[in-house]
């Protein structure tokens, strides 16, 4: 089958590899769509950076490994007795993790002592025509279901949980609203989650004047940070009260400072930029207000059921409007990957298929 | 009446002040005992820190004003219909809130826009013969107090409300234990507080020999960390966990990092030390193991309160020995402030009295 696998930075190539096997009870998924993220940007500008270049604790792999982490598929071959059946359409939850460490066994699966992803560690990914999935990590859709935009659920399950750690619950957001700093991509899928959730206010830091444009529809304000005072006008449009949350999707010093000037007392800061460096805490402000700082990594199983659940039920009203553009895997890397180096801020999501030629 | 002002850096100055008035319902309360704070002696090293050197929003005071803020007393002049009797022990929360912003309206007093402490922000103190305090601020004792030991519910409740940051909860302490950064008066609060809410193990990071040794009998284990690795400690002595919480009451960059190295996944950790300066977020061990940072301000009413109840139902066993010194208030500065700052480890608290003579 044809497969697009990751050789070093600026090295994505498309070619033959083996079809998977069905074994210990996997389910053979045929891809439809995948989605490319900002880390497996990351990987092509400068990689690897979590691709393994030794074999990985739990799949044994490594460099060159299959990429794409962000896909669905229609089932298309289960073992005898599975609950899936051929053609059935699917969203796969793409973690591997242990199930045995402390975290594993607390629920807390994100905080795998070995954690992996199909598509970064091995074992297959969506960039492929098939993938063998464990059946714990396959999630049914309706046949309604536009399986590109079902891509969208991993991201929004990356925000979704990040949402968990602010404190704020679903249905019950406080009066003040949320800064999302950062509107690419993730910034996008934290709007879309706090809009589910019932977030009265929401606002938006980002510099580029296309994302503005594309996000001003679904957010009360958008602020350009390179001309705007983020923190008053955040302060300002909360009567003085300052926001609940900040979620900080692009992970700056620069973003941080702004962030920790919105919040009210006792707010939360929330970082959900992966790759953030070392970062000052402005300590006096966090002590004056007794602001809360954590970070937010992917998501656990409850977290992908429950927007798998807010998805299929209709609460991420208009979140097809977040795929910008649809290719062949054929073209992933030069209507895909260089595309997004070179314009990143023109598209939201690009989704690949392998079932279409382009 | 004597008190004992601050005029300035190295400048307090025992002289005779007025004696204050019973108004707008005050009650009059003669001071038995004052401890000397950690924040005191930051004034008295190079303030003014928080003492206003323009009028106090709340009390129209500046330059000189009374200090001490750790203070019990008797009622000496309760107006009429007052739940207080003369000679009625009480220890006084000493602070000034607004009671109409935001923060006071929602029960966090202790983010009041307009803050202040009795002993700070003018309005008296407890290095003097009396102080006028509002009587919701007064929490009447039982007469078998030692009345100089219970100028520590002070800060008791500093230490009470940091443990309520950080997620923990009185009898549900979880398993893994907790470590204090620094053992002086705040870590020896917060030992004591831990030690009441249950937390099954204990360990203290503290450079000075003397103070090693006064931790040793309250808590499981006791680490220099200019000798040993605090982290790998701490892991190692919860089987790898790591602690369910870190209490930093130092404040450096290097408590910090051995904090965030000892914590297990969602563990807390909580900056007790007033006065820390920027800190630089160690980003990839926090976002890994979802860490959560927070900094923590004085204590509201409900903190003082559960303080006042505990103690005086017996759940700080051995705190009196926290009492390391007694003077006089005419010795407050050779016998207390000098004595602190040149031999700062020789003593956990020294109680000062204006009734006995030095």
């Amino acid at each position: 089958m044809q497969a697009a696998r990751f050789y070093g930075p600026g090295d994505i190539r498309v070619e033959e590899v083996d079809r998977p096997k069905a074994e210990n009870d996997k389910v053979i998924v045929a891809v439809e769509w995948c989605g490319i993220c900002g880390s497996d940007l990351s990987e092509y500008s400068h990689g690897p950076v979590a691709i393994p270049t030794k074999p990985h604790p739990l799949s044994g792999e490594q460099m060159p490994v299959i990429m794409g982490h962000e896909f669905s598929g229609r089932i298309l071959e289960a073992p005898p007795g599975s609950k899936f059946s051929s053609g059935q359409p699917v969203m796969i939850d793409p973690r591997l993790n242990c199930g045995k460490c402390l975290q594993c066994s607390s629920g807390h699966t994100n905080g795998c002592d070995k954690w992996g992803f199909l598509g970064l560690s091995g074992s297959g990914g969506g960039f492929s025509e098939m993938v063998a999935v464990s059946p714990e990590k396959l999630h049914a859709l309706p046949d309604s279901v536009d399986l590109a935009v079902a891509t969208l659920l991993e991201p929004l399950s990356v925000a979704w949980h990040a949402a968990t750690l602010s404190g704020l619950t679903k249905g019950n957001c406080g009066d003040a609203g949320a800064l999302v700093v950062g509107g690419g991509p993730v910034g996008a899928s934290m709007i879309y989650i706090l809009r589910a959730w019932g977030m009265k206010h929401i606002f938006v830091s980002e510099p580029s004047p296309t994302r503005r444009e594309w996000l001003g529809d679904i957010v009360e304000a958008v602020f350009n940070p390179m001309e705007t005072d983020v923190s008053s006008e955040c302060r300002q449009r909360t009567k003085g009260v300052g926001v609940d949350a900040v979620f900080d999707c692009a992970g700056s010093q620069a973003a941080l400072d702004s962030a920790i000037g919105s919040l009210k007392f006792r707010g939360s800061y929330v970082n959900v930029a992966l790759a953030t460096p070392k970062l000052a805490l402005p300590c006096q402000m966090m002590l004056l207000r007794e602001l809360k700082v954590t970070s937010s990594l992917a998501y656990n199983d409850a977290d992908f059921s429950e927007v798998v659940e807010a998805f299929t039920s209709g609460q991420f009203n208009g979140v097809e409007k977040m795929v910008t553009g649809r290719i062949s895997l054929q073209e992933v890397v030069q209507k895909g990957f260089e595309h997004l180096v070179h314009q990143k801020d023109k598209h939201m999501k690009i989704a690949v298929s392998p079932k279409i030629r382009g």
